[in-house]
């Protein structure tokens, strides 16, 4: 495996699973050419005339769409650790002796452990995709046939895009369906609010095959998937379970740590300026982020300022905020309860929005810039404000990039990290991986103290007369490691040895993973 | 000019404007290969962080757009004979000095006859698209440079998915937009109801300018076109004349003779079996359309009959079903007047639907085949049932397909036409042009009578024991023609001289349109 340093300082391969590769060339530097992948052309009259795709099951679907040894198959996580599908289709496709199987899915979940056995029997070649939890720890002691190939969900689209993945089957698991193949996520009994992740499979596919446990007569509406996209539909009895799909409430999170650096957050907002009339931001549901969004809108309220818009990953908090009036427009690109579920299907003014409308980069311009501040998490932030989301400081890949790198494109990036997870410092010399530059990250706050990075003048002069705790980051670390007793112990890699590489937004490869020895 | 007998026997050039072209094949017959056009892939990098891609006047957009002689630019026609934006996009495109210009609208309407100055003076060269009134007087009299091709709905879609018809500019006005370039219809003071027509080109196109004039903060939504297609938005002082894009009020027609023809054809839906629980139909705004939707209203209720979905062109009458609950759901391809601009803004089961949805031909299946009956109108069949419905008999081209080839995939096709108009018999031994073939088209009423097609032995037998007047149509032929003193007038035409072709929904080439000698 040939490596070159990228303009980060990075190794990384020059060719990943028998494809050559672009090392990463700096945030905004690499230019693509030529043009948009194309699906063929088909004709109606190979398509039932009264738009009845049902066939009797996943294995007939997967027939008539053609499946051989060596396909790229896709689904999505819209379920998440209720995913009830991606198993059977596994299973499914073993039944049917395939082998070396590219497995595509916008991320996995501890759900798909029972993958591994498809993973050491050949009939899954490798994952491009998050590998959460065991299927990373598999991928990290080096087990995984092919290389890991880690993307953003806007890479995700860039890529498929780009003509980069080629899927040939997707296999989109749908809450809702008609024959016809139109799906919705914002209803039945596995609603998991919306389906965007398998938008751009559905787009740009050979084949489509929409999996549901709720078939309703034409038209099912909204139709977030379209059903002029699908060739096949198949009917099961459970596509997902509920609990595990959303919860019925999101935790907001109880340690005073986690309180102090959410309530830091909002005060940033105030203190800085961004919180004014028509701003924007966006939260994810992390345990910190919800108390930050609770944290807001009191001062939202106090204030009388009311925002534009908010992204999300929603839950109750920012559907509260809607309706409240605190906001013009949730858009959201995954809903993360039930109320986030309810209002999206309810309220014409929380937008299901796409990685196409939010995040891929090889697009005339997306959401994730015009957003006036992001807040977000990492597993480590350096000294220049570098940060890692995928592995730990002991090297195991364990988390998916998600919408991450995309939204560091956001006008104020800010990252809330305790300065410590089991007394291992958070803030240390070097990621493990880089995952965002640290050009791109704008603030990190910490239960400690709130480090601006030096690049932002204007936030820095902005807070001046703030009474938050704005201290230089090398300050933070020094006082982090001598609590921790140290920094953190250097992970045992083998450098001569990639599990996996992460890509950045613009299809670049960032950074490379290696193996963990044990 | 070669010229080949198709599958139809009607005679077709092999290539038009310098574009090979496939002689018509009959119907489903012609399989398309290879794949969909691809637009060029773009970077975030070269668009505003802000959003923000408002240029000062539709000269400069199309500037940046880099506009050169030759180059095809596109308009949709939501705004029907209000439409202000097309007329200021060629006084621009000829203060610019640019020309031959392949103008490709959606459809063209009398307030476009400003344009025939620009087809005069070579701004123009040629139109791809309806030409009603006139510019099709102008086209008829052999006055154009280039070759007319007349499309349907669906196949401008396939068109352009195809690769048929690359844009180089598409200009889309819009009632409200946002400065990324989200846009909608169904708000803002020249408020239309929906853009699907301008959908394609939206995302097929190399360069994408939205025009509007109710400029609001992002995000505009609904976005019904995306502003991540969109490279440019100008702000002008008006997009259209609200009381010419759609009439407050829609008027159903005082004719008797049409009232009988509507009557007729509710009295069939019910004689016929096709008016039960959960059926479809589409019916358009014309007078006899109307005054049908309101006499089938009537029957439904009688008998306690609700449609699953009505497909629209919408007007008040299918607003009244719906929100009666006649109907579950409107799908809708253009609003045809103020009620219908209302309902599909307001409910949500008056669902904005595209020339994708339900019409492309080169897709997974569309919505036309689905629906169980279509009423539609013409200018002239024949004794064979095929039908005209872009010339008259005096050989003048003077209308649009619109979406009547596609809708013509409907289960049960009707053709609502009065015997004869201005003396002129309706039924004819030929066609002048065919626009669709017998084949799929179903019953003709008049208001002498109903002619099955022989073909529906079906439909023949289902209506046995009606009262209505069923007859072969030969009989209403000869009754008319002696009413009208024998047969039309042969067209003065030179059948040397292609104005004009037809397109089949398949993109292949279905008749000619001759210049008319006077």
């Amino acid at each position: 495996m040939k490596l070159v340093k990228n303009a980060a300082g990075r190794y990384v391969p020059t060719e990943v699973n028998g494809v050559k590769q672009i090392p990463f060339k700096g945030v905004g530097k690499y230019k693509p050419k030529g043009k948009k992948a194309a699906p063929p052309i088909k004709s109606c009259a190979d398509y039932p005339d009264d738009g009845n795709k049902v066939v009797k099951n996943l294995k007939e679907a997967l027939k008539k769409a053609g499946l051989k040894d060596g396909m790229t198959i896709s689904t999505h996580h819209h379920f998440r650790n209720g995913d009830k599908v991606t198993n059977l289709l596994f299973d499914t496709i073993k039944s049917m002796g395939i082998k070396n199987i590219r497995w595509f899915p916008s991320a996995s979940f501890p759900v798909h452990e029972p993958l591994i056995k498809y993973l050491e029997d050949g009939t899954i070649h490798h994952i491009e995709g998050s590998m959460n939890g065991a299927l990373g720890r598999f991928a990290s002691l080096g087990k995984m046939k092919g290389t890991g190939v880690l993307r953003s969900h806007g890479g995700r689209w860039q890529a498929i895009q780009d003509g980069e993945v080629h899927i040939d089957i997707a296999v989109i698991a749908a809450p809702t369906a008609d024959p016809f193949g139109n799906a919705t996520g914002d209803r039945g009994p596995a609603a998991c609010g919306l389906l965007g992740f398998a938008l751009a499979d559905s787009i740009y596919a050979d084949n489509v095959i929409v999996v549901t446990d709720n078939l309703v007569p034409f038209p099912c509406t909204p139709w977030q998937i379209q059903g002029n996209n699908v060739d096949f539909v198949v009917e099961v009895d459970s596509v997902g379970d509920p609990t595990k799909i959303v919860s019925g409430t999101t935790q907001v999170t109880k340690s005073p740590d986690r309180l102090l650096i959410a309530e830091y957050i909002a005060q940033f907002f105030e203190d800085a300026g961004i919180m004014q009339n028509g701003f924007s931001f966006q939260a994810g549901a992390g345990g910190i982020n919800l108390a930050f969004a609770v944290y807001l809108r009191e001062r939202m309220r106090r204030k009388g300022i009311k925002a534009r818009f908010i992204r999300g990953g929603s839950t109750k908090y920012l559907v509260e905020m809607l309706e409240e009036g605190l906001t013009d427009y949730i858009l959201d690109g995954q809903t993360f309860d039930l109320e986030g579920v309810r209002s999206m299907r309810e309220n014409p003014n929380h937008i299901n929005t796409s990685p196409f409308t939010s995040y891929n980069y090889h697009g005339k311009g997306n959401f994730a810039s015009m957003i006036d501040a992001a807040v977000l998490g990492a597993t480590e932030v350096d000294l220049n404000f570098n940060a890692n989301v995928v592995t730990h400081s002991d090297g195991f890949l364990l988390h998916g990039i998600g919408g991450w790198q995309n939204a560091l494109f956001g006008k104020t990036t800010i990252l809330a990290i305790p300065s410590f997870r089991d007394r291992i410092p958070v803030i240390v010399d070097k990621v493990t991986t880089l995952v965002g530059p640290g050009e791109l990250i704008d603030v990190i706050v910490t239960e400690r103290g709130i480090a601006i990075n030096p690049k932002r003048k204007d936030l820095l002069k902005a807070v001046k007369n703030s009474d938050l705790p704005i201290r230089p980051i090398k300050e933070i670390y020094d006082e982090v490691n001598s609590l921790c007793g140290g920094k953190p112990a250097k992970p045992k890699i083998n450098k001569d040895e990639i599990i996996a590489v992460i890509k950045w937004v613009d299809g670049t490869v960032i950074d490379s993973v290696y193996k963990v020895e044990q």
